[in-house]
């Protein structure tokens, strides 16, 4: 039997849960898994319901449309592989740990291309047989620059864009289309060690552990939604070298982790921040 | 206003979560939080819901007791401190550990006696106005032992028994009347590590993390449903006395969090396992 | 046999390791433990020797002295138990965790006396027959409050300042006399939430891991040399009173684990970092 | 300047760091890292030097073998990509990780070829230009199978051979002429889930965290000493294939950590277990 996902957010009333789960229960769905949460500070509920059984998403939604708030965000859909862009730029670590787990089945998610601004991660990517488009950025403006990369997007269907270390700014009107489906990864000093070299920066400031986080990116490209953050411990005997090394290790098992549940659509973003079921 | 929770686990099939909602909406109850699983391999199906608002206990455990199926366990209370038995025997790290969050008020419990077979933690104990009920076990059977631990225990109302260290084994006729009811903790090398001093085999074997495991007891004293696990690092330079001390801190650690667990009811045991949510 | 501590910083040349253990070799003493890091952008040296044997401290310390460069720093000392002071002020955790450890002997320290700008801990400490200084702040300039801890403090030979939430801040005039001395513990998100609530506000980012940093004091009060370092994983569950246990319990944790390093003479300092053994 | 290793290890006696700084010394050697340990149960001193300077290895080897006791072990040797061979089955993540972190340069090793006793891996390690050599054991005795496996490796210079997963057990034959020279990860059950699918095993149980161990292998296939070990949490959302990924990410992660520590020449074995620098 196929499995669905529901996820909704709006105001928090009493009989929300009820309401949802009448529309599912009148329609014979089997609900499997099902996660609420409300945040009492700002009064919003959250729910995702995964369920199985027979059904006619259009109709279940619009059943759900009539009996929920009218604030209700409602996204009902079923389960399955997302289709993913990812956009580097020099580093292999993260793409690569990418590419290995979508070779070995381990990602709920197609690989459809990777896009870079320099072409050293060609030959990585193309062991994989998965295309890579070279979008230069010399000479070009910020938003000149984007318009060739969208022009490489638009090629395609997309549900994420993963950004595996790519190393630019990203401007307003490129990530407003997308708001929600990029995901980014980046080291865990921030704003402790803004700049050219953080990890050396780090190593100066004697810090004994390295992190990582990954988040949405929103208009700001470092504060969006935080989905994941570890660390790993670090000591004096670590080069700045070797504390980025370090770093590139955890940049990857939380950029991971993260992908895994942003494609099995167990995460609900509001107010700068996210809940995960 | 008052904070209720609501405990369900039985047979999965449809409707369970409309038919338990229902109950509460029609009672104009406002649902906080709501966790819900099911167990594909063996059907079951677990919910727990806190909820506030004006009620009357008694009245929504019967309506809920007519709408859900027969063999469903259904526990409603309102969310309280816990009184609680701490056994121990020489170990002071647990029990002090216990001793000063219980102090600080950072341990939803109160305690209301230590019981132990030695009376070495007497004067931990007593440092914080707790009673102190020693009972030695010297030239006697197991069980008559126990009954003359089970006359102290008879002396209060107790929602939960913490072996904090407690080293002796419990007979079946001890566990059964608190099933679900004791905590104990212990190092987390087992099976691997058994008899008299498995931090000297451990540190022979040269293991490089040691472990804590706390758990539910029940027949097989050690085997009992799993609440926490966590380890801690470490290496060569650790003796064997070091590695105890290092189990004993995360000992602290293991059991200190799955109190917290236990005591907001926040966990279902089935199959010789737990749900915890 | 006794145990001794070795420790010896200097300008990095040839032959420090060979100097250092012709000294014990010729003098009949046994290295159990040696520990030598040269940090390469600095061409800084650092060893830490453990031996065992009969000696004569001041003879050794002077041998080491003419064989050695001029610039070298030379520590010897016989491996005891610390005398320490602990300043607190509202909050019992650290303090708490301490006491305890204290009171089953898993400290290596005698703790002197608690030194509070509040009477608030008073009861938890007197627990422990340990004396407490309320030395109030109200009315008083800053340096005229810690003039009078400072009378405080002179009546004990100290080794170690422990600030166990301290929550004032120290002048350089207080800090100087005791540079290298003086322990404290915070949260880890500096600099990221600066000023009075910061797991309010770290709640409101929507982190996802909660961290503490034990650093030793120097002028900049959060900013001095690194000890240790840990984070526990949060979630959207958490509300930032959560969180705030939460750290509660990284802090304690890791202020225990960094005071075992302070009181085994494993620390250097240098360049506001350290080097740990 | 190229970097050196000096790895010593004998019975413990006095002097013995200062006579072979002595040499170092001596011939103008500069030492970076000095680490010395004595494991005080079985008198046993081992110390492991890195130094930098011009110098013949064998004129060094020899000049320490005068100085130091008869029955020191001494390896002497350049700082050096290591020769590997990795054996695998059927599973891609430990065999993937580690050629994704080749490719990008992260090992510290040449990865010769790749030996399976299954075709699946094939695609996969072609796709990075390396030898796959497909054994198959299909109606061989374990020794014959294994000849044919020592007939391929034989083909190579090797430095370690990286156990990837590979699902058959060695012979005391095939094991003893590369002793301590074979890395092997498994997860961290053992003893607890013996058998055909310990995941399901350690599901069945409620466990709460899923460990990985890496080893080196002796006769004995999992008992061997062990290198690294870590651990991730999982709870009761985790079916048991959900438990076997979150144990090959943690697989993974250990195995390569183990790697990086065995080719940098800092791991010592002795009584089945390792001292690590």
């Amino acid at each position: 039997m196929d499995k669905y996902i529901l996820k909704i957010d709006c105001q928090d009333q009493k009989g929300l849960v009820y309401k949802t789960s009448k529309v599912l229960f009148e329609n014979n769905l089997n609900i499997t898994k099902n996660s609420e949460f409300v945040d009492k500070d700002n009064g919003k509920f959250f729910i995702r319901v995964e369920f199985s059984g027979e059904c006619e998403l259009s109709n279940i939604k619009s059943e759900l449309q009539n009996t929920l708030p009218q604030d209700a965000t409602i996204e009902l859909m079923q389960h399955r592989k997302k289709n993913i862009i990812i956009m580097a730029t020099k580093e292999a670590h993260a793409l690569g740990d990418i590419l290995i787990r979508h070779d070995s089945n381990e990602l709920n998610a197609n690989i459809l291309a990777v896009i870079s601004n320099h072409n050293i991660l060609q030959p990585l990517v193309e062991r994989f047989d998965i295309p890579y488009h070279f979008v230069p950025s010399d000479g070009l403006s910020r938003r000149d620059h984007e318009q060739m990369v969208e022009a490489q997007l638009n090629k395609y269907e997309i549900d994420f864009i993963v950004l595996a270390k790519y190393m630019r700014i990203l401007t307003a009107d490129f990530v407003q289309p997308h708001e929600g489906k990029i995901i980014n990864i980046h080291h865990s000093f921030l704003p402790a060690f803004i700049g050219a070299n953080p990890y050396k920066q780090a190593h100066e400031r004697g810090v004994k552990i390295i992190g990582a986080t990954a988040h949405f990116v929103n208009n700001n490209l470092d504060e969006g939604p935080i989905i994941s953050q570890d660390v790993i411990t670090v000591d004096h005997n670590y080069t700045w070298q070797n504390m980025q090394k370090a770093g590139r290790n955890v940049e990857s098992t939380v950029l991971a982790r993260s992908l895994d549940l942003a494609f099995d659509d167990r995460i609900f973003i509001y107010s700068n921040k996210t809940v995960i079921f």
